[in-house]
């Protein structure tokens, strides 16, 4: 059964869960989830509101159009996606290939409601995955020399294949802020650490010299600083004197693919807003 | 500043939400936290709405005979409540006192907000616990014999009292069915497992016959059948095979105190509806 | 480089590490990894000791007949292994595979020291998994009626295959005590609650209905009573209100492929030393 | 029962084991307690080793003397406790009383094997704290020209109690290097936050300005460098986008109690080493 989303931030105000829900009873929509959020330092609004279409009075096309007094009179901030539009991802993998590969799994299974139309990698050996699920793939080797013509690249791919959510699953090569500007809030990564911990390349082996207690993965949106985007997930697993390097690294890899799945899942399932810098998550 | 806290579970219907807000947005009431859920598969409908009513158009006495033709059209069961009246607590506790201790404390810091005007105990020691907090202390030894005279007493003193919320804070003794009558969904118990696994007596010491690699504690409403009311709340804590009996209850008694403490903050702040057993809980 | 693992168990006495540490070194033996427990409500010593056989005076094949002296003298229950003998494991599965799937790809990766030439279930579209692993696949449906025959015919299949550890990954159908006697603490199963909670079948369902606020998972050794055997790995998620029990399941078989993994792991490892229906786990 | 435990580290070399626990084995001790770990990248070895007194050949007085022979062939660096020596505990504090709170209920409670002959504090409330416990309280407040001063005053007291273990139970005041060079590996602070992340003051803060998904607290030895000794414990707690900074606060002081009493017990314990600005806990 299909349903529309709507997705809404703005300054809080009277009213407006009210003027909200009440648009979507008046048009006869029946809603089968709502969340909201006040966040009282910054005095904002935050609504996810999710209802059937079956009997709804406008037709898919025409909501957006007649939601807009609405959303102007109270300043709304929104997006409205519809469960019957499946998103297009595509996914971004290096030599480390162990989340790309529970992506496809996943997707596979339809545990992510998703297309996954290709993949990107620097290393050519990524093919053979791709191959394996029958996933297009594109290598596009980069150096810091040729950087900047393989990205424009990879955005032209990208939008040509009409692409809405990039998946950095493990993937190696720092995107330059070009690249990042014309996908915002549409890159996540899995960086792992527990950020703001380790920042920055081999997180593992600096979480072993620093002598911690417990490792962590965080998935984030990206931004133009780096591994200092909005979080959307973070979850960590305990480890003792008795680890060795290559024992983080494995208990490490169980816990990327566990948080990157869920922060895809929740971007796909349309339950994630943003603000500040910060992710507001109807999970 | 004070606030009206609406909790209600109905049917889920077309524009429940957008009827429940309205009446809040038309009385000038202005919502600063407002949470939903629908059961599916009970086809249930859940929200706790608060708002403040610094500019509500109705006076606080007359909003429940108000809101009641809305509650009757939609077949709401609700309660109100409001966050000036704060809510009288008794503890009932027993030899192992760290619970007792770990909520008086938070109450006395604020952290809690309920008054404690009683602890009940069946150990007179308890008595020393209740005095360096100024609190009044009553001792009902029970055994087989005068259990139900016992419980007779303690019901007079609790009404007497105006008690709203009893907590058992490892009280080691069961209650009858007729005490629990008395108090539906007013008695909170902290069990020493992750419940349903090691129902009744004696949890760490039948955890630890059974080699369990995790040990738990669980806050639940009591009902009439033991240890099985509508959890509200559990916690874990790792533990192995060189942790001997009382590292189980040393670990334990941390988690115990910390899951009671949630349970009872949730219930005095009213984020806890129950059905089927089952909680909901907005926290 | 070679190691030797001794896994030792007795009744504590004094100087027992200090003969068995003695009668490595007196060999020339490089202790590589030393655990050892003493279990004081039963008095018992348990000890793994992993040593270099790069320099050892003994050969291989004598140190069994060399130990022995010293294991009679002091009533040790023992086994050694050496590091150069990879196990061989069957999996079990049946409508369920992500477990399969898991350990076959950890496997293939590195990640877990043993071979698997086949895979069994109840299920025969699961061959297809087995296919693209190239493993062998044996297809024994079972009913109530033909259970002891096709049993007999997987026990002697095991048997020429020279099988260690069976592993049931998901797999739906209880053994009988017949079976499970001709492997004694060699078969891993992975249950999807956190025993002794929800023994038996349907756990998340039992989960759900019960209103738990965490899920596990358990992965323990195979005995003749249903769900109680040695436990080897806990591990827990938490859940909340608003998951259905499709995301309990989900949630869960991420558990569960991780609970499953680490037991697989440390037998493979001989990190598990069983007694008292317990585990040692020297991880 | 009084039992003697040595803690030993030294570069790892054939027989160590088996040569310590000869000595003790000659000697007629009956170890309790025994573990080891090789740091396999520095080629060190760790042990602790716990044996009793009973019938021990050694009297308690002479057993350094008669193993330094064996530490010196084997170039070891150890420290020998007893466990009939009760540690002597100076806690600091500030206007945050909670972990001070918790530690002396639990050092009353028997708990935590130290006595605590006195408190210092840069606040002059506190000294209610410590009346209630029957606990010498010392007020030196601090700014940034008596601080020396102050200290000095400080280490002449602590050194006059004879004081071993001086915990910082969320003390604000940075201690100089002067101060922290006199009591070195014996000054355990808990940090607010999962360290590396947040170092410095406001770490709840800048966690909730970064929008992390997880807090944490770590227990630490404190160095010359601020908040990067070495880590002795570190737990987390989730946290989301509906907890305000208060809430952060509240579920972080719980986990800093419980972190800092784990760090506390283990070195009372004599569980823990220290190498490499990390630590080798034998919990």
């Amino acid at each position: 059964m299909s349903t529309a989303i709507l997705l809404v931030s703005c300054p809080d105000q009277k009213g407006i869960t009210a003027r909200i829900t009440d648009f979507i009873f008046k048009n006869n929509g029946n809603i089968e989830h709502a969340d909201q959020h006040i966040d009282s330092q910054s005095n904002t609004f935050f609504m996810r509101v999710e209802w059937s279409l079956a009997d709804f009075a406008i037709v898919k096309e025409k909501i957006s159009q007649e939601f807009t007094s609405l959303a102007e009179e109270f300043n709304i901030g929104w997006n409205l996606y519809f469960s019957s539009d499946i998103p297009r991802m595509a996914v971004f993998a290096s030599g480390q290939t162990h989340c790309l590969y529970d992506l496809l799994l996943k997707q596979k299974q339809g545990l992510l409601k998703c297309r996954i139309p290709l993949i990107v990698s620097n290393h050519s050996e990524v093919s053979e995955v791709a191959k394996s699920f029958g996933i297009k793939f594109f290598h596009f080797p980069k150096t810091a020399k040729n950087k900047k013509v393989a990205e424009r690249k990879e955005i032209e791919l990208l939008k040509k294949e009409n692409i809405e959510l990039i998946v950095l699953a493990r993937y190696t090569q720092i995107l330059t802020n070009q690249f990042v500007k014309e996908f915002p809030n549409r890159i996540i990564n899995i960086h792992h650490s527990f950020l703001p911990a380790f920042i920055g390349s081999k997180p593992y082996q600096r979480a072993y010299s620093r002598g911690v207690k417990i490792i962590g993965a965080t998935s984030h949106y990206v931004t133009d600083e780096l591994d200092a985007g909005p979080i959307i997930e973070q979850d960590i697993v305990r480890v003792n004197h008795r680890c060795c390097l290559e024992d983080l690294k494995r208990e490490g890899r169980e816990l990327e693919r566990i948080v990157l799945n869920r922060a895809i899942r929740w971007h796909l399932e349309r339950k994630i807003l943003i603000y500040n810098n910060k992710t507001v998550v109807f999970d």
